[in-house]
Formats: C-alpha cells, sequence, structure tokens
C-alpha cells in the first residue's frame, strides 16, 4: 500500500489502519523495515499525546489501575492508547497485555485502543517497536498514551526513555519494604502511586504513602519538577477513588514542564537516543544477513576449537564483512 | 616491541611483561588493540589455567576469603592470579580490587598476581578486557586464576562465561533472606560457600549453609555436574577453616567436567561467545571515529529538533557510513 494513505487513514483515526502499521513497525523483515521507516517519517511531528509510562511489580494491581484510569479518561471525552514493554517477552512469548480481558471494558471502549507488547527476542527489540508504536499512536490522535512495564529494572529505563511523564505503582506494604523499590527506579518517578487503598489495606496504604512521600522528600531535587515533585499519593482502582487526582498532579506537573521548557528539552534528548540506538541496531543488523551468518559460523568453529582467537577472528570477520559491503 | 618478543617474556613468566600485556588490552587507542589482538593470537592455547569466577555482594568477605584462599594455593606451590569484574567502574573510576592492600599478604606473595578491574564506561568493555587479561595470565603459567565480581547482577553472567567454575560467597543469614539471592546467579554457581562461620556466627551459618543446600537440591540436575552437585559448604577466612575442602571440592567437579567432556565444551562455547562478542563492539567502533562522531552528532540535532524520524535518520547515517567505508 501506499505510504501517504497510510499516513492519511492513520491521522484520520481508522484503528484498522493504526493496527496493521503496529504490525507494520513490529516487522523484521527488511522491507517491512523501510516501509515502517518512510511511514513514520510521514508522520514525524504530527500529533503530541500525553505519554505516560507506568511501572508495577506483579500483584500492584496495574491491570485493574489501568482499566479504571483509562475509563476515567475515556469518560472525559479523551481517547486513550494503552502499550507495554515486557521485558519477559522474550521468554513467555509476551506475557503483559496479551489478554485483553484483563482490561474487559477498556478493550471494548470506542475511545481506548490496547496492543500488547510485542514478542521479541531482547529487550532492544522490544523497545524499539514500541517507540515506534507510541509515535503511530500519537500521529493518530490520541490524547493519552499509557506505556505499561513490569517493575523488574532495565525495562524502566527503556520506557522512561519514552514518557513524558512516569508513575510507579505500588502495593500498600511495611516500612521495611520501602527499601524494595531500587533507588534508580524511585528515581525515575514523576508520581508514586499506592493502589488497593481500600478494605483492610486502607490504613496501610496511607502509612505507605507518607512513608514514600517521606523518602521522596530526602531526595535531591530535579530540575525538572516544580516544588512538590515527585509526589507520593494513594488510590483504589477497584473502587475508582483517587484516580482524578492522579490526573491533576499528572496534568499540572505536565503544565508546568511545557511552560519551563523541560517538555521539549525531555522530547528533544529522547529522540537523539532512539536515533542513536537505531543507529546501532542498523550496524548489528548486518550481521543477520545470510551470508555474514554462515561466515560468523565457520569463524565460530575455529574459534571453539581453538585454532583461532576470539579478538583475531573477530578482526578478520569485520574486514572481510566491510570489503563485501 | 616484537610480539614474538613480548609473547616469550608472558611464556617465560615476567611479571613485568604480564602487566604490560594487560595494560595493552586494556587500550582503546586502535594501535595498540591491533598490537593486542596480534600477542593473543601468538599465545592462543599456550597453557590452561583453571579459571574460578567468584561472586560476592558487598560485606561478605570476598577480599579475606581470596587472600586465605590464595594463600592457601601458592603454600601449595600454585601460582594464582587475581582479576576482577566491576559494573561500578564506570562511576567509580574502579572500586574493587583498587586497592591492593585489601590483600595485603596475597599482594606480596610471588606466586600471586593481583589486577585491579579495568576502569571502563561500559561493562561491556571491562568484561573483554577482562577476558583477554585472564587469557594472558593463563599463558604465563598461573595455575589458577580467581575473576572477581561484586553480585549486582549483569556482572556475574559476564564473570561465568569466563569462567570454568562459579563460586558465590555468601554471608550467614536468617532463612528469609534466601530469597535474597537472585535464581539466575544461584543457577549460575558450582559452589555455594557461605563464609563467616565462626564466633557469634558460627551457627547461622550452618543453618545458612543447610538453607542453600536444601535449595540447590531442589533444582533440576544440570548436565555438566555430577552427583551431589552444586554444593554449599561453609568457611571461615578468617580462621582460615574449610578452604581446603573447598579447593578439593572445585578439583572434583573440574576433574569429572574434564573427563567427562564438559570442560572442552564449556570452553568451545565461551570462545564463541567473545568472538561473537568482539565482532558486535568491532562493528560498534565504527561509530567512534570523528568523522562518524561528526555525521552522528549533526543527524542527532535534526532528529532533536523534529525535523527528522530517528528511524530514517539512522538509515540514512548508516547508508553513508557504508558509503564512505
Amino acid at each position: 500500500m501506499d505510504i501517504t494513505d497510510r499516513a492519511q487513514r492513520i491521522i484520520a483515526g481508522e484503528r484498522r489502519a493504526l493496527a496493521q502499521a503496529i504490525t507494520l513497525v513490529e516487522s523484521n523483515r527488511a522491507d517491512h523495515r523501510v516501509q515502517a521507516t518512510a511511514l513514520l517519517a510521514a508522520l514525524v511531528h504530527e500529533k503530541q499525546a500525553l505519554r505516560i509510562g507506568l511501572s508495577g511489580t506483579p500483584g500492584v494491581g496495574k491491570s485493574t489501575f489501568i482499566e479504571s484510569f483509562g475509563l476515567m479518561l475515556t469518560a472525559q471525552g479523551l481517547r486513550v492508547a494503552v502499550l507495554a514493554v515486557d521485558p519477559s517477552s522474550s521468554r513467555s512469548g509476551g506475557s503483559i497485555l496479551g489478554d485483553k480481558t484483563r482490561m474487559d471494558l477498556l478493550s471494548r471502549d470506542p475511545r481506548a485502543f490496547i496492543r500488547p507488547s510485542p514478542s521479541q527476542t531482547h529487550l532492544g527489540g522490544v523497545a524499539r517497536r514500541t517507540r515506534e508504536a507510541v509515535a503511530l499512536c500519537e500521529a493518530a490522535g490520541f490524547d493519552v498514551v499509557l506505556i505499561e512495564t513490569v517493575g523488574v529494572g532495565q525495562s524502566e529505563t527503556v520506557v522512561a526513555q519514552m514518557s513524558d511523564l512516569f508513575l510507579l505503582l505500588l502495593a500498600p506494604a511495611g516500612g521495611d519494604e520501602l527499601q524494595g523499590v531500587k533507588r534508580g527506579i524511585m528515581e525515575m518517578a514523576d508520581v508514586i502511586v499506592v493502589n488497593k487503598a481500600d478494605g483492610d489495606l486502607k490504613a496501610t496504604a496511607m502509612r505507605t504513602q507518607a512513608d514514600y512521600a517521606g523518602a521522596l522528600r530526602l531526595m535531591r531535587k530535579r530540575p525538572q519538577d516544580p516544588e512538590g515533585y515527585p509526589r507520593a499519593m494513594n488510590v483504589s482502582a477497584l473502587e475508582q477513588r483517587g484516580l482524578s487526582e492522579v490526573w491533576e498532579t499528572l496534568q499540572t506537573l505536565s503544565d508546568w514542564r511545557r511552560e519551563n521548557g523541560f517538555w521539549e528539552l525531555t522530547r528533544a534528548m529522547q529522540a537523539r537516543y532512539w536515533f542513536e540506538q537505531a543507529v546501532k541496531m542498523a550496524l548489528l543488523a548486518q550481521l543477520e544477513t545470510p551470508a555474514a551468518r554462515s561466515a560468523l559460523s565457520a569463524l565460530g568453529d575455529a574459534v571453539a576449537a581453538g585454532t583461532q582467537e576470539p579478538a583475531a577472528a573477530a578482526a578478520t570477520f569485520v574486514r572481510e564483512l566491510r570489503d563485501h559491503a
């Protein structure tokens, strides 16, 4: 299909065109990559959404939160896309968001669009595809793009690199579990939301919120934050309480950052980061051609047999790759 | 200096030649890389040492263990080299093994050779340099090469990829802390050694050992292990107790693996892995030339300004890099 036509249909908000375009950017085929690159270039800076990264370990009620939060936004007339970076997808073939029934109401909402994490062998591949899917959702006119990930380390960094705001979802817990959240992840958070502030856990949730509020106050002030941020809040996704306060908090922060130049600065830094990542991946993609694979395998045999040293064999390989380019 | 001459002096056991060669493999300069590659090729499979990877979080008594264990080996007439992979060196400029006074007696032992972790901006660089330093120490005729790392995740994987055996050092701890060791790291261990089985901590150390022995029994048997492995043991590095048992256990395991073909198989797989890593690093090194840096920076500016899309700009860059090769 013609790239201009595809782009027009995405901008017009055709869900099918968006879904197909995401499938295109997820493909590894060389001709698909060329088309995907052209399509993304045709849509560059068409529109901007508020991109919200969202992380939380299994069991914190992430799906319930996204469903309740998403439905609150769509009820206000906003269009919401939900994407995911699943660091475990290399093994499971895509476990988070794979099952849309997890967000039953939101997935049937005409103002919402939910897309599971692309399955991929490494986090870098998932990250690139998701970043491009975010760009497609923006071009399609979504107001908010939620990018979900599971709290296991590296994937948060990747999600933060494609988000305007980063929300860390936590469960109520005893004070000594505060240290369970890695410092690096806490430093990434713009808003910490303690979920399950309902029923028996309500008091614990309040205490957990206070603990994190205290911990945040001890951290060095970041230039991209107004007074009082990062914030710790509590919600009940189940009872739909506190969600509009979270939304207001996120909007206040994002407005402040726009007015003070941090919004554009962050987006510019992120674009540069993804460009450099794309360059690295393109260089490494030279190893995926049949000729390169067979040369790698033959030299690898010699190295494994001990007749060649790894560094020398690598130098030979790279020289040959350059000569045959 | 002539490569053959350098190689001869290393094989002859000249410490100064070894230290200089390690400095050479640590260098990033292009001409040094060419020399280092030639030197490593000249020394390929000259001799083999027993390579023991050793990991433990700060506070488990790693230095004391290495000192006591190393002195026990040198007392038996064995020559011992100690190297390190420090994942934190990008920030601290090399924190572990940086201070030889940590292993005062061992560092003055003529049969021992201690080399701090190379400081480097990323783990991949440290890993390659350490792997090459291991090869140099082998060629220099060391019987045992200990490769130390701090237990923080990725660096263990890197050390395991250059070790014949992997030893995980732990401190005595309550039973509920057993889960503190990541499953992936436990699965890497050939021997778990609980240190500080002395004084007030002795009973706790025994209990911790029993807990880990139980946990190891629950794990799936690995093909590279004889009956009864991986093992959990306890030692007092301070009082020099249990160290010869650890050494016997490691030797029994390594003999079994040699006899059953796993030793050669592992080394072959590791050599192939380092070859592939070296190829990837060589491809990415193309980005480090002044011309490439300036092109990256100019395109990066366009991407940051929003006039180009990351994927399209990356495709342009890689095309130009190829045309000017």
